[in-house]
């Protein structure tokens, strides 16, 4: 459904993004393959759907250059970082090109075939199940056909525009 | 869209759960008016969708007792709760009534309505846009028509089964 008629002014942009940096988070590198090549780029807004079945959602800025290749990809990873993972979390955000970005961290390849990062906290193979477009960005909804997690319990988190640890 | 035809077995709720216990995340309390009461339930999964126009998304169990609530109302507000509110998150989190919930933390009303929390470390107070189900969950899209932040800059985490602070 989509409602219209909003009543209220909608909040500028630095007023939510300065609200935003308070709604901390876990980091994630969130990987596809797309005709042979990897790709991925670092997400904060991953959360749990549902248990029953195991589902995920992720958001994905639509003008993003990692865009085109999740755009129609039946299958991703959700690969959540450890600590000391910083500098993978900054590449994977950065402006550097796809592939230059899998020269940081240790990648292997899934059962799906989605790249997934060595030693993260915990990696979530998904197959996409729904998408939906909101805004800027896309929803993409993932059904988890395999997890692998690390035998160290820790996280890397994002919080007040600053890494800490989990 | 909708994908069918799954090629990989879905990982059974245990492991789900047990992977999902390390995305941390920020510890929110998602309310709402309806038909003149207040309702409300903590969530982790909460997370920004867009800052143009700005829009964040919740996450609701459609078995959850507060969901007849939800389900239809127009305007629903997320606090973010603080360090030291940690009895608030498991009270909303619980088995007790709505109303009771409310006996715990201070309680104001936002500009829609909806019941806000005083010294949270964020309101978002937002106005309903899309509504998408996808297995047992509800995920409700809103546009944040109203942020409260608190002068303190602290948020309360919640990663790998306890509390922490960000």
């Amino acid at each position: 459904m989509t409602m219209l008629n909003h009543r209220f002014d909608i909040v500028d942009k630095a007023t939510y993004r300065n609200g935003m940096s308070r709604l901390g988070s876990a980091v994630s590198v969130v990987t596809t393959l797309s005709d042979g090549k990897r790709y991925g780029f670092t997400a904060s807004a991953v959360c749990s759907v549902s248990d029953s079945p195991a589902t995920l959602l992720v958001c994905i800025n639509r003008s993003s250059s990692s865009f085109p290749a999740f755009d129609g990809a039946r299958h991703f990873c959700v690969n959540t970082l450890m600590p000391g993972q910083e500098e993978i979390s900054d590449v994977f955000g950065g402006k550097i090109s796809s592939t230059d970005r899998f020269a940081h961290g240790e990648w292997g390849t899934g059962l799906t075939g989605a790249p997934l990062l060595a030693n993260a906290s915990v990696n979530f193979e998904c197959e996409l199940t729904n998408a939906v477009d909101e805004a800027t960005h896309r929803v993409l909804f993932g059904r988890v056909v395999n997890i692998r997690e690390n035998e160290e319990r820790a996280t890397l988190l994002y919080c007040m525009r600053r890494y800490l640890h989990g």
